[in-house]
């Protein structure tokens, strides 16, 4: 049978899980693509530390470029992870001939473009699928199988932590840092855990998502990114009384005023099937305007999961490799002279129905005073709750949603209102959206 | 531009749909492809009739030969449905060299192997992403997007007809003959319904995807088929009180002993995603030895969603159309002479939890009774409701879940318990699957 030999950047969480389930599974593999995948070479930090995978029959070295330059190395698989040492190792395969397969967000959503435009000037494939969702082949799915719709919006739970974060708060009851702390003993959450609850993973992603989704540069720069760092755990209730869930949502949405790219907490319906993904779990809910709303569920990371979509990449350059160059399809599903400079809308001009937390003070108007000023803004609202006082406190919770207003006209009423005498701090605003 | 034609064989829902979608996404389609994709010939039996597209630039025939024949045809796109002049236009088609896209799943899953057989010998592709669960590109994540996996199971909600009447009954407690009426005039369900409730429909799918999912030959003949006619609303509601919901499913499984393949009613767990899929919508759950679990959520059928599959394989036909034959992706995923002839288990040979509901006379030691005769044979009940004894009724209900067991075993144990004096006409059984 055909050899393809891997060489692995990086043998931790992924790249043993890698070894892992093209060993399990290989003759599964080999029944599919008629090739025999075997890992050859790897690079690690230090090649001496035990392993979640048998190296036995694997080189290791710790020098990544010997790796990547060895002449038996067809596959370069790049987990190392970061966007330094990484890309100056992708860009050394793609100068060798290597095709390369990556799990790397941060790498594709900020130096794709570059990254592609080597590649396929040198012919070689660079696929990427474990940088989305884990092992959800949503990336396949928008560039494929729904290659005959037009995209008109997506949204994703595309962050484990974050939604593990939220998911223990509403089932729970708990506060924010109290998950985090035991989110981060878990393993879930890194010791700064900055790139998962402040938006930045799930914007990379997002970025990635909505360049194969509309057939636009990758432009990570442009995504408006929100944490959920300021959500309590009465927002989770109040939301739920509501009969919402507050999710941590990647949103790519197309209008005709251009294209809107934003990470934040968001409340959805909780009749919402996406509504009802909880814990680490990933999913991705994509409007076509042919198909409707499609959904993808699975494990956005971990060890074997996020090696079941670099091994199918790896599957789909064995399948590829003797097809011309021109013929296979390009990185981004768009052929490359193709990609649309669409506009990419600023979070002011984006428009959404709104959750709104205020602490008031028991003065007469108060109420009137918060509806004048919205309605000032042509902002009505759909529902409010106002809780009896809580005893021994100065202030009293308000909450209410409003129907559907650009970001820029809740931005004014909402500096108007802190300014009002009987509001205490600041409005808290989480953006809420129906997903039809 | 490059230029493809399409000939249609068919106008009806998912061929005017697929006219309508190359058109509206002609664009879209165009920048990723690289082609511009047009119908340029299309057959139907009345070529006189309005239609849901328009076909002024589409040259009609009402001779499907015709069009498969037409030397401007690059693509046949087989839309007519059954099995016997669909089949002989796909024949005809790969002995003109034509490519061919269907979303015929009687067709694929009777005679899919004698197609295969034939579009290989003569270097062409057969797509069908449309005839398993409409829009949702099911079959590609199966070929492609989970090939790294050994895949475990998989179960699917596939038939939006049943699936539209399970909820309707749980939704609003209504009969089964009462929503099937009401699907049958709003047009979900035929005037001839049997192919939906009885799990003919899903059968072929589920037949499809077995093959995709394990390798081995499609076996239409091999699968256990039980519709949903005999689940009362009263059924439906004994499931939700034990925390389950009742849903038509296709399960094909991988087990020591072979390969299950069943379509039947079952009860889920309600916190299941896939529990949560009401009305016509489709979603197949893939258990994946290296990703575990994912979901798969769209529409099943209707005319646009339908296009969406069957564009994308046009599209996939597109840029693969200049790949040599011997390098494209073979039509069951695995290469052909890959295919394993697995045993496939007869039902009684299928291992289950069940929900069993009977009618018993209120007589002193009928329980007793009862589960003497489920302990002999070796099963054990997880769940019992017996409720008061309606007024005026002769028998109570007696509803009870019982922990897993071959169904042989419980065959004998239900034959046991319908000869019981006290037991009313008879044991209704209802498999219970976990999906973990």
């Amino acid at each position: 049978m055909k050899v393809i030999t891997v060489g692995l950047l990086g043998l931790g969480t992924v790249g043993g899980g890698t070894v892992n389930v093209l060993k399990h599974n290989a003759e599964e593999i080999s029944r599919r693509c008629g090739y025999q995948i075997r890992v050859g070479h790897a690079s690690a930090r230090d090649i001496t530390k035990a392993r979640i995978c048998d190296t036995s029959d694997i080189q290791l070295t710790t020098d990544p470029a010997a790796v990547v330059t060895h002449p038996d190395v067809d596959v370069v698989v790049e987990l190392i992870g970061g966007d330094t040492l990484a890309l100056e190792m992708v860009l050394l395969a793609i100068e060798h001939g290597k095709h390369v397969v990556t799990a790397n967000k941060a790498l594709i959503a900020r130096h794709g473009s570059r990254i592609f435009a080597a590649a396929s000037e040198r012919g070689v494939m660079v696929a990427y699928e474990a940088a989305v969702a884990g092992g959800i082949p949503i990336i396949k799915a928008l560039r494929e199988g729904l290659a005959g719709n037009r995209i008109e919006w997506l949204a994703g739970i595309i962050n484990g932590t974050g939604n593990f974060i939220l998911t223990e708060m509403r089932e729970k009851g708990r506060d924010f840092a109290d998950v985090l702390r035991e989110a981060q003993q878990l393993g879930y959450a890194e010791a700064d855990p900055t790139f998962d609850v402040e938006g930045i993973d799930a914007a990379h992603k997002l970025t990635i998502l909505a360049s194969i989704a509309f057939g636009i540069p990758l432009s990570f720069s442009s995504v408006n990114t929100e944490g959920i760092t300021k959500i309590t755990r009465e927002d989770v209730r109040n939301a739920e009384e509501l009969g919402y869930r507050i999710k941590h949502l990647g949103i790519a949405r197309r209008t005709d005023a251009g294209i809107e790219l934003r990470v934040h907490p968001t409340l959805i319906p909780a009749t919402q099937l996406i509504a009802n993904v909880n814990g680490v779990m990933n999913a991705v809910l994509v409007k076509g305007s042919a198909v409707g709303p499609t959904l993808y569920y699975g494990a956005g990371a971990g060890s074997n999961a996020t090696a079941s979509a670099v091994v199918a990449d790896i599957i789909d350059v064995a399948r590829a490799l003797n097809v011309p160059a021109e013929l296979r399809i390009p990185a981004l599903g768009f052929q490359p002279q193709e990609l649309a400079n669409t506009t990419l809308l600023p979070m002011d001009a984006v428009e959404s129905y709104y959750y709104l937390r205020m602490a008031v003070t028991d003065e007469r108007g108060v109420l009137a005073a918060i509806t004048k000023i919205l309605g000032d803004n042509d902002i009505s609202i759909e529902a409010l709750i106002q809780k009896a006082h809580p005893e021994g406190e100065l202030t009293t919770p308000l909450v209410m949603l409003t129907h559907k207003v650009l970001e820029g006209a809740m931005n004014r009423a909402i500096a108007e209102i802190e300014r009002l005498p009987s509001i205490h701090g600041q409005v808290l605003r989480i953006r809420t959206e129906p997903l039809q």
